[in-house]
C-alpha cells in the first residue's frame, strides 16, 4: 500500500521517490533520506498515549506494531528556572529516547518479514533495539565497541538475549561494520539512526512538548549522530506546517568538547565539517565522531535560526550533580551537557530567562552508574546521627 | 484544615482520630494507622497526568507540592498471555513505584515545614527519597543495609545528594533504626512504608489500571515490606466504594522463598506470623524479614480472596530473561517474581488463562546491572557474522 501522504527525498541527490516503507538509504546514489510527511497534523484526531497516538502523522503501514508503550514522558517544570521544562526521555521503556524511533523501526522490520535486526551503537540504540527485536520476537546483532558501552546499557543488551560483537574501535566504526554488512546482506534490518523511520518516531517529541506547554522558544538536544535534534525539528516543523504553532523553536545542538564537529562547524561558521578522528568524552551516549545524519542536524539549526554549543566533562558532571540535587532529576552525563548549555547560553546573552525552552534529558542517570564524585561527604557514622542532625538544622 | 471526607484508624488498638497530616503513627500505641478516604471516587472530575490526577481522592492538604510527574506509568499487554497486563512502575522518575508515595510523603514534609527526611532502604526508597528531597531542598539521611544495596540504587541515593549511613545488618535493623530516632528527634520526618501517606500514592496504581482496563480478575505483588499490596487492594476498595467496579481482585502476594514470612503464613494457615531473621534472596527489593506492614497486606489478601505465593532464585531467574526476551521489557528481580508466580498459579489451577489480571513490575532491570548471566552464547566473533547469520534464519 502506497502512502499518497508523502514522499521521500534524498538529501544527497535530492531524488524523490514514493512513501516506500523498504527503502532505507537513497536506492540511486546511497545518500540519507528525509520521509516528507504532507499529512496536516490534526489534534482532534490524536488518541491514546506515547508515539502511536501520532499514528496518523507518521508514513508508512504498520501491519504489526511491535510496541512497549514508548513516549509520554514526563515534561517537568525546572524549580529554579521560570521558563525552563525538562524532557524526560530517560522515561522511555529502555530508558532513553531511543525507544520512540525503535517502535517504528521494528514495526516496520516485523510488518516487512525480516528476521534479523543489526546496529551499531554507543549502548542506548543497543538497549532499546535488543528489547524490541525480542518483543517482535527477532534475532538482534549488535556491534559494540569494546570497552566504551556504560554499564547498564550493556546489561541490558545481554539480558535482552542480543547477540554482541565487540569492536576493537570506536563507534563511528562500528556503524561502518553495519553499513557494510547492510550492503552486502539483505536479510538484516539496520536500525541505526540513518534509517529515516526512526526519526519518524522520535519527531514525537515535539509533538508531545507542543501538547503540554505550545510553542517553545528554544529547544536544547545533545548531539552525538545527530538525528534527534533532525527528527524533533522535523516535528515542529509540520506543527508549523499545519498552522498549529507560529515559528519553529531555535534547535540548538549541544556536544561535548571532546567530540564536537557539528558545534565546531557552526560555531566556526566552517564552509565544510570536519570529523573528529577520536572522539574522547565522559558522555558516552555522544561520543560519536563522524555524526551520520550531520547534514540533517545542519539543516535543523540553520533553517531554525539555532545555534551549537560545547561543554567540557567537568561542566556535564556539574551539570549531572545540578539536575539530581537541585530538581530531584538523574540523568546519564550526555543529557546533563544540556543544562550546561543552558548556563552558557543565559550568560553569553544567547538566551534569557524570559525565554521559554525544553531541554531534552535523552537517557535515565541508571544507564551509566560508574560515575563516581570525589567528595565522600554522603558517608557518615551512625554514631554521629545527632550531631549531624543539628548541623543539617542550621 | 481539617479533611472532613475521611478518618485515620489504628490497626492495633482501633483508636480512630480525624484527618491529620502530622500523624505518622498512632498517638496512643504506636501503632500503624490507616487513613480512611470516604470521598467517592468521581471519574468526571479527574484531570491532568499521574498520581497528582487523583488528588480529590488523596486525603490531606497539600500546600507545597513536589511532583516529578510520577505515575501514568505503561500497562503493558502480554504478548504470550492473552489476559495478562504488565503495569510497568519502573518507568517512574527513579525508576520504582516507590515514586507514586514519596511525593504525598515529601509534599506532606514539605507542607508540615521539615527539613530533614530519614528512611532505611533496601534500595529503591533510597533512591526515591533522595531524588524528591533535593526537589524539596530538604536533607535527606539514609541507613542502608552495608553491602547488601543493588548498586544503580547506591548510585541514585549518591548522585541526588544523600547523607547514607550504612548499617552492620539487615533491613529490617536499618528500619529499627529509623524508628528510634523518628521516636526521640520531631526534626525529621521518616518516609518508610509505616508512613501511611506513602501508601495514598501508591494506591493511584489501582485507579490507572482500573482506568485502562477496567476491573481485573487479579493482581500480582512483589511482597517486601508489604506496603504495596496493601495500598493497590485500597485503590481498588475505593473503586468499590464508589460504585466503579463490582468485584475486588484477588490480591496475590509473591515472596522470595529464602524470604517469606507473609507466604508461609497464608499458605501455612498460620495463626500467627513467624518473622524471618536472616533473609536471603537475589532479590534485594524484597530481602525483608519482618514487614512492617504485613497486618495490612494480610487484611488485602484475606478481603480480596487473594493468595500468596513463594518463589525461589531461580526461577526468579528465569523470570527476568522469560520477561526481557519474550515481552521486551527488563525488569530488577524482585519484580520477575511475578512472571514466576502467575506460571506456578497456572500450573496449579489457581488461576486460568481466562482470569484478566496485572502483574505489577515494580522496579527498572537498570536498577540492579550486577546479575550475570552464565552463557556466553551472546559474544560472537566479527570474521563468524555471515555464518552465524545464516544459523539465525533457519
Amino acid at each position: 500500500m502506497i502512502d499518497k501522504h508523502g514522499f521521500m527525498k534524498c538529501i544527497s541527490c535530492n531524488s524523490t521517490f514514493d512513501i516506500d516503507q523498504n527503502l532505507i538509504v537513497c536506492p540511486k546514489c546511497g545518500g540519507l533520506l528525509e520521509i516528507i510527511n504532507e499529512k496536516e497534523i490534526d489534534i482532534k484526531r490524536l488518541k491514546g498515549k506515547g508515539v502511536w497516538r501520532y499514528k496518523d502523522f507518521i508514513p508508512g503501514n504498520y501491519k504489526k506494531i511491535v510496541s512497549l508503550n514508548e513516549g509520554n514522558t514526563p515534561l517537568i517544570k525546572s524549580r529554579k528556572f521560570e521558563n525552563l521544562y525538562f524532557k524526560f526521555e530517560g522515561l522511555n521503556p529502555t530508558g532513553s529516547f531511543k525507544d520512540r524511533g525503535m517502535t517504528i523501526a521494528i514495526s516496520s522490520a516485523a510488518t516487512l518479514g525480516y528476521k534479523i535486526v543489526v546496529a551499531a551503537s554507543t549502548g542506548n540504540t543497543a538497549a532499546s533495539a535488543s528489547a524490541y527485536s525480542a518483543r517482535a520476537g527477532l534475532k538482534t546483532i549488535l556491534f559494540l565497541p569494546k570497552g566504551k558501552v556504560a554499564k547498564g546499557k550493556l546489561f541490558q543488551s545481554i539480558l535482552h538475549g542480543a547477540h554482541i560483537v565487540e569492536i576493537n574501535g570506536n563507534f563511528d566504526e562500528a556503524l561502518d561494520k553495519v553499513k557494510k554488512l547492510f550492503n552486502k546482506n539483505k536479510d538484516v534490518y539496520p536500525v541505526n539512526s540513518f534509517n529515516p523511520w526512526r526519526l519518524e518516531g522520535q519527531k514525537t517529541i515535539a509533538f508531545e512538548i507542543f501538547e503540554e506547554i505550545g510553542n517553545p522558544d528554544f529547544v536544547i538536544v545533545p548531539t552525538g549522530n545527530a538525528g534527534n535534534i533532525y527528527a524533533i525539528w522535523k516535528g515542529f516543523k509540520e506543527l508549523e506546517k499545519s498552522g498549529l504553532i507560529e515559528k519553529i523553536p531555535k534547535m540548538i545542538a549541544v556536544q561535548s568538547s571532546g567530540s564536537s564537529p557539528i558545534a565546531d562547524y557552526i560555531i566556526g561558521k566552517k564552509k565544510k565539517i570536519e570529523f573528529v578522528e577520536n572522539p574522547e568524552t565522559i558522555a558516552t551516549a555522544i561520543r560519536i565522531g563522524k555524526p551520520v545524519n550531520y547534514m540533517k542536524a545542519i539543516k535543523a539549526i540553520e533553517d531554525s535560526n539555532g545555534y551549537a554549543i560545547k561543554v567540557d566533562d567537568k561542566e556535564i558532571i556539574e551539570g549531572q550533580k545540578e539536575l539530581a540535587r537541585e530538581e530531584g532529576i538523574g540523568v546519564e552525563p550526555a543529557s546533563a551537557s544540556t543544562i550546561a548549555a543552558y548556563h552558557k547560553l543565559l550568560n553569553n546573552g544567547y538566551l534569557n530567562k524570559y525565554d521559554k525552552g525544553v531541554l531534552i534529558l535523552t537517557g535515565h542517570a541508571l544507564k551509566d552508574p560508574n560515575i563516581l564524585f570525589e567528595e565522600d561527604s554522603y558517608s557518615i557514622s551512625s554514631n554521629d546521627i545527632e550531631v549531624f542532625i543539628n548541623k543539617l538544622k542550621i
